[in-house]
């Protein structure tokens, strides 16, 4: 199957640390890269992942908070001084495009490619991107300010055709991409070959869903229903539920409430509150409830 | 003597590396800290060398190129975020007010504290800065955009008064710092004690200047002469001394040339190119020419 993978950059809160790097992470898919948020230093945290800075061409803001965009500015120029040609896409709140519109034009005037801006509605569940195999929709967050997470999906796949079934009807190439997508073969002496006989079954088409800032949202949980991986943030251990209350924010217990609701397969935590000094609590506090959670950490890839 | 140290935070230029950050630096001054520059993920590289944030109260901008002030925003926003309520004073070009106010209108809605900007005209060698103790004054540079460096320079200070000579004389708490200032003593019997009998001379006063990013500036060393430290920019080796000429950057020759003539005590080069793995070439060809160069690193500390 093609890589469907996500790479921790940053997974602290609003205060960084030498622990954490504020909030990115890129969501590889095939040979495709996405950006998801942009806290100060993920460019650098970027290099020291390896990851091609030019394979990035989208990146989705889930809302106005310096911990999860006061790196664009930086990264744009960056990607300018490397001679980037290729357009860059940033979809987020609408005042995004308004704040940088100014510093752009005065640190950037040499950029030899476009910004590009979308807006997003953060209140709204619906396909914010799309190509010919991936979904992105918008996942609607409480927070303090307009908030969204994002749920990328897979498009249904074809059918493997059998090497076998191609050989034995000798089954000429203009005939093979109808077959994948379900026809049956008709040979040339007119006999029907059913497709179940030509065909395995597609692979699974996956899905990943990201929930961060936000008080736990049960009524997400239809959106995100069966995602192979969910990262959610997880901001505060159950000691400071009033306080995760207060801030717009979920408990690690909290997350994996989602998840299990959602009967999501797999679970990340991030978004830790600076004041931790490791997450041991925070995962505990979430295994006990979804077995299988995780812990992001910078540099980390997880699989979906 | 008191403590006068330079803290390196970022020695990288504009491309960072995961070897150099970009431009930033504290100068410690007794108990006050002065900032240069500002590159991004500078609040992070604080942290790291462990200098106090809220002792940071004055920062100097040399230019508005964004590896030197990327990183002023997010700083800005931690420092609300640990209740910071002492005024901030930001030294920059003209344009960085209006470039920061609408970013801070925004994302700083709620900060406890005044931040104060003083326009800079690095065109002109003046004060900028001044307290009891301590003069910054500009250094015109010549860089693609306005640029200046700073001149960090101790006031006159005291005398030592004697402590064999008070006890000897009795001389009254109320005429000891006549007499540091370089009164002589008049005993009640009326008998005049000279000065240079009741003291030793004044520790001298040191000076730092910072010169980033420019062509060598000879016209400058009459401004910087003598100074105990000197950081210069070295962004290439010699060998790539039209590209220098081309960007308005110096080589490490170049900048020893510049400690040379000025008389400095000792040059420390920094605002390395990403090129370069390791800097020694660069130092190598600084010491040629001043042998008491040394090259800057994250965490190195420069005594001045």
């Amino acid at each position: 199957m093609e890589i469907f993978e996500v790479h921790i950059l940053g997974c602290g809160s609003a205060l960084p640390t030498t622990r954490h790097n504020a909030s990115s992470q890129v969501v590889r898919i095939g040979n495709k890269q996405f950006m998801i948020d942009c806290g100060e230093g993920t460019q650098l945290q970027l290099r020291r992942s390896h990851i091609h800075f030019s394979f990035i061409n989208h990146i989705f803001i889930s809302h106005l908070h310096g911990d999860h965009c006061f790196g664009l500015i930086g990264m744009i120029s960056t990607f300018g001084l490397l001679g980037r040609t290729a357009p860059l896409h940033i979809y987020a709140d609408k005042m995004l495009r308004k704040l940088m519109k100014e510093q752009l034009d005065f640190f950037c005037k040499e950029l030899k490619y476009q910004v590009i801006f979308h807006d997003i509605d953060a209140t709204k569940h619906q396909v914010i991107y799309e190509d010919n195999t991936i979904t992105v929709h918008t996942i609607p967050q409480k927070h303090r300010i307009p908030c969204c997470g994002f749920l990328f999906t897979e498009k249904p796949k074809k059918r493997h055709i059998r090497r076998d079934m191609i050989d034995a009807y000798n089954i000429p190439e203009y005939k093979r991409r109808g077959i994948k997508e379900g026809e049956d073969y008709i040979t040339p002496e007119g006999e029907t070959i059913p497709n179940a006989r030509l065909t395995t079954d597609a692979d699974p088409s996956r899905s990943y869903a990201y929930c961060s800032d936000t008080l736990p949202c049960p009524e997400n949980c239809p959106l995100i229903a069966g995602a192979d991986l969910l990262y959610h943030e997880a901001t505060f251990a159950t000691s400071e539920a009033t306080r995760a209350q207060a801030t717009f924010h979920s408990t690690a217990a909290q997350a994996a409430h989602i998840a299990a609701e959602a009967g999501v397969k797999k679970l990340v935590i991030g978004h830790f509150s600076s004041r931790y000094d490791d997450e041991s609590t925070l995962l505990a506090e979430a295994q006990e409830i979804f077995p299988n959670s995780h812990i992001a950490d910078e540099g980390k890839v997880f699989h979906v």
